[in-house]
């Protein structure tokens, strides 16, 4: 159990360390050329992704994100009783992953973002991100957990491209990323429209995952093309 | 079978999204520089291949094209009696994927792409990049049907790149990316070309296929390199 | 037998018209920045050797290379009798796939390149790539089949950076790729010492990988790190 | 014995030789867009562990890092016996591909570099950035050693960006990179803190797993999302 709460921990840190440090690292570097920046920045995302679930799966599951943690309480996959120690370990975990981002950079370990991202375009991004991950995270569970850290991480790695928002998708990622003032970050009056879109995607995805997903895997894998 | 349809629709929905959005963001943020923006779009293109297909692969065997669909047909992998509602949830997801990437981006949902795709060099692209999807997915299925996603992401971040159409090699997403003046559209009147292309080459590959891939694996995988 | 050749003839025209065919669409976007355009090349180049190598790798063992067959002929791996047959299959297919990359890209079929890659260091370079492509086919042939096609991607995609010459590595490929005045064209006064190095590494990795490889793997693997 | 040996010599020559020639390369065409060049660097060095730990781990266990062959040590999964050799090997290995790389690129074998990298925020990040790798080799090790090449190579394309150092992470790496006055260098001076802080993150890591690591992966693999 202590254990279980070290992983999520640690994972969510290094998860954030390496969203803001990476932003930070690529906007210092980038000379104006935003485009670049974010490929740096989507890059080692989601590679750090694949590491962690790798690494962390096999003892907490390496949820990292309070709406996956949700969803598979949802699915029963995760007992109720440990949900308030997930959250609470990812959201220790996420601000102080910022935090050594910020020291290894020479930057203050918090600083509050003022970095706007609202909007009704947004919220539907946040809505669409999170909606997909929780379906890949969900099915993957489901059928290929082996699969599922390359999975997510070929997901996020797609998703800071397609949406709006660069896909925060992540509750615990997006309180802490309103206290970097950087690359990653975000105004923290614009958090709560973040985390309401990703509850609300999350919870629609984990809606229709329990109708979906409820199949035999046996013959669908043959057909699989 | 519903959960088939709607998984298809689902997955072609995340593709087009997948592909459309990266486009627009990636030409936002690229100052002009195209060939920095199609490495994104080419990044966020393959990495949602792996992603949807590991999650999709499942449940529909996520074709999330009416080629391929049409080959796996002609291979007998999916039944006749399928076909129609596999194809019309492709079309279906595609074009719903390219309305949510345009609302996600504050764009009306459609609106008619005028980008010129033609003449025999971009006819000869699609007809081989469809010809090389369906040659992948065929042996993969048959052999390697765990590697499938990744060999499928991999195939078409590099056809985007080797062919001078930037590989559609799909009529559900040609069509779809009709209704998208952004980076990644194409004029509604180059789109028969493609998709004729793009059935040409995929059934040649098919003919192939069936001679190249009558064979048994067993001695052939001790001798791969 | 045909279709081991065929397999080999597609698999290594698709090869060629990977790295023919991305280095021509890259340098068109570049707008001259050789570093933005060597990058899409060899993205484009490791991706299509991981789709290759897994579509082809149980029909023909994928080797794609001259080199690669002749080593494993050493080793045998591949029965003396099949290696003119698998040397004749990837040269035509060298050549055909340049063809379709340059009609692709609306250029003649073949025409020959005046791109100087001279001299000792590039010459060691070869060497150097050579040698460690062997030793990485070798090693995964033996161990870890199903693993080889990422292997190989990923050493090729590292060696288009680390040497000085972008990594050949391949006769085959430098001989079609003198028949082409692009981004990836070599000189033909330039190819025998590039094929020369190229043997020489691969032999000396042959003659070393027989010694290494001679252990079981039982015990190590365990201590894998 | 010597196998291994020569396994971790010719492993770690290959990691700095593509560290250090892919840096040389990149500096070279990014004409002063130093985001591009680490990128380029990053993609290659990335590339270049996940070939090389499928190529050696089965012989040696590639550990091509005094800190992880260090940390096996104390987790006796390496006799303490080998270690000398190990450290050896890896120590040759890492100057002869530093002179490998700079003889491939025209360069004298070695030139002291020049390149200043100090300063608390930077040990720092060798702390967090070995800890990191540490703790993602045992947790593979023990759990999922075939997918170890994977998370090690996701893991340090992430952390060449998300540390200030670029993440070093491995003392034999360190000190070779001082005798390579080039895009990957790092001044004499400056070589004994990092050391330092490498040994001391990696110390830390290996006692934190060895507590965390201590549970059946069974129930865990389930739960994992």
């Amino acid at each position: 159990m202590a254990r279980r709460a070290v992983a999520e921990l640690l994972g969510t840190g290094f998860l954030l360390a390496a969203v803001v440090g990476s932003g930070i690292m690529a906007e210092r570097l980038a000379g104006g050329n935003v485009a670049l920046a974010l490929l740096a920045n989507t890059i080692a995302t989601g590679a750090a992704l694949v590491a962690l679930l790798l690494a962390f799966g096999p003892i907490s599951g390496a949820h990292l994100n309070p709406v996956v943690s949700l969803g598979l309480a949802l699915d029963r996959e995760l007992p109720w009783s440990e949900l308030p120690l997930y959250l609470a370990a990812q959201l220790a975990g996420a601000f102080a992953g910022v935090a050594v981002a910020h020291l290894m950079f020479g930057n203050p370990p918090f600083f509050a973002s003022v970095r706007a991202r609202s909007g009704p375009a947004q919220m539907l991004a946040e809505f669409v991100a999170t909606f997909g991950l929780v379906t890949v995270v969900w099915s993957c569970a489901k059928w290929r957990a082996a699969a599922t850290p390359y999975a997510v991480g070929a997901y996020i790695t797609a998703a800071y491209w397609f949406t709006s928002s660069t896909s925060f998708a992540n509750p615990a990622v997006t309180l802490a990323r309103a206290a970097s003032n950087t690359f990653a970050g975000i105004r923290s009056a614009d958090v709560p429209g973040f985390v309401v879109a990703q509850f609300a995607g999350g919870l629609a995805a984990a809606l229709l995952c329990r109708w979906l997903c409820n199949v035999p895997a046996a013959g669908a894998a043959q057909r699989e093309g």
